[in-house]
């Protein structure tokens, strides 16, 4: 007699919520990325620039994750886009259930994009799924050219790596060859982007990436 | 009739175990700091300055944790300290059974003082004690000086704040003024040094700093 063995994946509360934001966020076609990394990298640099550039091409909405404070999410309102703040009060990652509450304050129907800034921290978040399409980590150049291969979970499981603070590679001893052949090692669809958020340097290539994913979701439905 | 209340305190397997450690360090005449900041603020480089300047003076050794890698393990032993590393295989902070283990290995009545370098984050090492005699938090000035509001808690643990890369103020937006007076707001008793491990500058205070530490602990045993 043959045996079929049934497997059965026993998912956690929070992966259960992260499904429903995710099927949520696919029938409302809009795209979401969770921006994952360091403190201090630059994340919230990298989006009001960019936020501030693709207004007239895209709409995107914000979610800030933050253990204490609204500062990330004042600078975001700054921007004049759609932002709801999260306090983790201690906790060091967003969870589905936070987020699926966020969504609900935000004129979804209105926004192509919704980006996450996760709480600043390379290790916890990138094990907590959110619902999103994909991640983003970013790496400040002044962090060391180690941490892919010190910190390998999230380049692994990323859409995109931004190397940031390139203004400063001439102070720094960064190889960036090595954080681009480290990463892209553990992960051959990683697309990474060279840039400065504070100089602009690089991130035209970004933007335009960013744009092209709304675009093939938007054709996708 | 008077009502006594009597309050226990359950403790953790974790906090079982940073007690047991606490308590042979102490028998052992040895002080114990364990250092915590996200990755990439120079840890590593601050040890090996420090125990190479030191070394005519006290005798360090190290327990370094990573999540993979002996990377920095490697950069320890040039400089000929005894150092233990730790791969923690995925979790973002090392416990104390993993402290406890490393002591066994490490040349303890030779020490006066070990410093472990946890794993680079900002957030989970500050919530796990590991039966150090003090914690030492390093914020590097490309990170930013909102992060002592931002991540309170290893600010208000910690004896120590190292304000690192000061060799950078120049090329970044840090206001070293903010970030002292936050971080001062949060903790009364902390002891602030601004350093850059890359070029020496502000070094020997902190050097000076733990010489203190060490005689502090010998002469009161």
């Amino acid at each position: 007699m043959k045996k079929i063995k049934i497997e059965k994946k026993i998912l956690s509360e929070n992966e259960k919520i992260s499904i429903e934001n995710s099927l949520y966020l696919s029938t409302k076609n809009t795209l979401c990325f969770n921006i994952i990394s360091s403190p201090g990298s630059g994340k919230t640099t990298i989006l009001t620039r960019t936020i501030n550039k693709l207004k007239d091409k895209i709409k995107i909405g914000v979610i800030e994750g933050d253990i204490q404070t609204d500062i990330d999410a004042q600078r975001i309102k700054e921007t004049e886009a759609p932002v709801i703040q999260i306090n983790t009060e201690g906790s060091c990652h967003l969870s589905a259930a936070q987020v699926s509450k966020a969504l609900k304050e935000l004129p979804v129907d209105n926004l192509d994009l919704i980006i996450i800034e996760n709480v600043g921290n390379l290790v916890c978040p990138s094990a907590f799924e959110l619902g999103e399409t994909g991640k983003i980590a970013v790496l400040s150049v002044a962090e060391g050219d180690d941490k892919p291969a010190k910190y390998p979970t999230i380049f692994a499981k990323s859409k995109a790596l931004l190397i940031n603070k390139i203004d400063l590679l001439e102070h720094v001893d960064f190889d960036i060859d090595r954080a681009i052949a480290d990463a892209g090692r553990m992960n051959k669809e990683l697309k990474i982007f060279p840039i400065s958020a504070k100089t602009g340097e690089g991130m035209d290539a970004w933007n335009n990436w960013l744009i092209e994913e709304v675009r093939n979701i938007h054709s996708v439905k």
